[in-house]
């Protein structure tokens, strides 16, 4: 059998009701009492029940379904969403999966509605898509920063939960991730890409701005994770200090997600028998 | 030490003026001479290559880059393009990779110039490019169906290089690549897919008229791949009857791709002095 879940990680990770930002402890690995080594080996195991479901979702999509997926990363900087993106999505096939990535907005983009750019990347059916940040900045950095006014901002919540519902009741299961690091650990990270040369490209002089306004970030996270959480499109908070945790509880978040849609094979749009009787005159 | 090519395998796969493709063998492994468990294990080892040198272009194309690779992937049905994507680049970080692929032209590209939709997909700097299919189906299925009179078709070859050129010339390393499989092993792919229930999406009926064409596809991909390889922008001819070498080989050609880019990492483009200080005060 080897090492496994102590409890099913969704339910443990959800923001409910009771749900509590101070109270996360970002170095816990919850539902997992096995530590690094056996995650790192039943991460592997777990990557091929991921690549199996994922090629079901694609041929699904191929024939005509409309389900997709839709994973929402959020964290601050260093948090990890690039990891979740190289070592989760990494273990399926490229082709099933449809990456976005949001940053400060474009000339174009500002000219929008905010959901403007966000509706242009969401995933086709049979995919599974990400968002490097997403709409949901619309309720961090924005409203950190005081990019508009309070009350507009405070309408904000009703708007992407309405967004969200709307992705949900035509096909599309949505995933929301909140990647929290904690304080020391995010230090440690910044201090790693300003010691090592091949990490400078990582690092921008905003971080340590964005880590100034930490408390007032704090604040903005735990008020859309209690106001936008919603069971059609729950999130998840996912303690982020120990990446191979962070993963290992990201990819079982995307195996329930797409083993909760019950997904067959496909049934053949044409006939198998004469197809085959054509092939064989071509022998 | 370990099993590694006896030839650099661009050399060996690379179109010249010599050029004959009815002599390819399909089944051959130019410059494997270790089979295909050997192949796995090195395949393996290469993919850590291959992944440290995305990284470097990435890094590239964020601070200001303009190095992009394309890999141009052809074949008939069956060929393994699919194989080459999920496995070939699934071995590097999905936000490195910009995939494509085209199909029957939708009415909106059918209403542009067909270079039109090829210029929508080609990869931004830092990024592998793949194209499943791609300009070139121009002068295979647009040929092999007369989809447009014989003396329009004929300009196109110089058409598609000059493209290739263009596209050399501002920043971007286009490798081509021909996945041939013979027709005994295309017969077997096909019947394989009408056998098995979970392989049935990926036939369409279509795939039979294609075959009925084989000798016509033939003799439009020779004429092709000997007008249309350029040193600048090469094609390379794959056997692909053994899906292990093909896509050993492909990884190959990127990886020598991408290191004669020779890659350093960026400088930083901030005083990293000033930004230890500053975040040390944040501690």
């Amino acid at each position: 059998m080897g090492a496994h879940w102590s409890e099913p990680v969704a339910r443990l990770l959800r923001v409910g009701e009771d749900f509590d930002l101070p109270r996360v402890d970002r170095s816990a690995t919850p539902g997992w009492d096995h530590g690094k080594k056996k995650a790192e080996k039943f991460m592997a195991k777990r990557g091929k029940e991921l690549s199996e479901l994922q090629e079901r979702l694609y041929a699904d999509g191929r024939s005509g379904g409309n389900r997709s997926v839709l994973l929402v990363l959020q964290g601050l900087d260093t948090a990890g969403k690039g990891g979740i993106v190289r070592h989760v999505l990494g273990m399926v096939d490229p082709q099933g999966v449809a990456l976005a990535s949001f940053g400060v907005p474009t000339a174009e983009e500002a000219a929008h509605d905010h959901l403007w750019r966000i509706r242009r990347e969401l995933p086709p059916p049979g995919r599974i898509g990400v968002f490097d940040r997403s709409h949901y900045e619309q309720v961090l950095v924005v409203r950190v920063n005081g990019l508009e006014p309070p009350e507009v901002n405070d309408s904000r919540y009703a708007e992407l939960v309405d967004f969200d519902l709307e992705l949900a009741a035509t096909g599309t299961t949505v995933i929301k991730v909140a990647l929290m690091v904690s304080y020391d650990e995010q230090f440690e990270r910044l201090a790693e890409r300003l010691d090592r040369p091949d990490k400078y490209w990582k690092y921008s002089p905003g971080d340590i701005d964005t880590r100034l306004d930490w408390d007032d970030f704090q604040a903005a996270y735990a008020e859309m994770l209690t106001r936008t959480s919603v069971p059609q499109a729950p999130w998840y908070v996912v303690p982020a200090d120990h990446k191979w945790y962070a993963r290992l509880a990201v990819t079982e978040l995307v195996i329930e997600a797409l083993r909760s849609l019950d997904l067959g094979w496909p049934p053949a749009d044409f006939d198998v028998e004469t197809e085959k009787r054509r092939l064989a005159a071509t022998h």
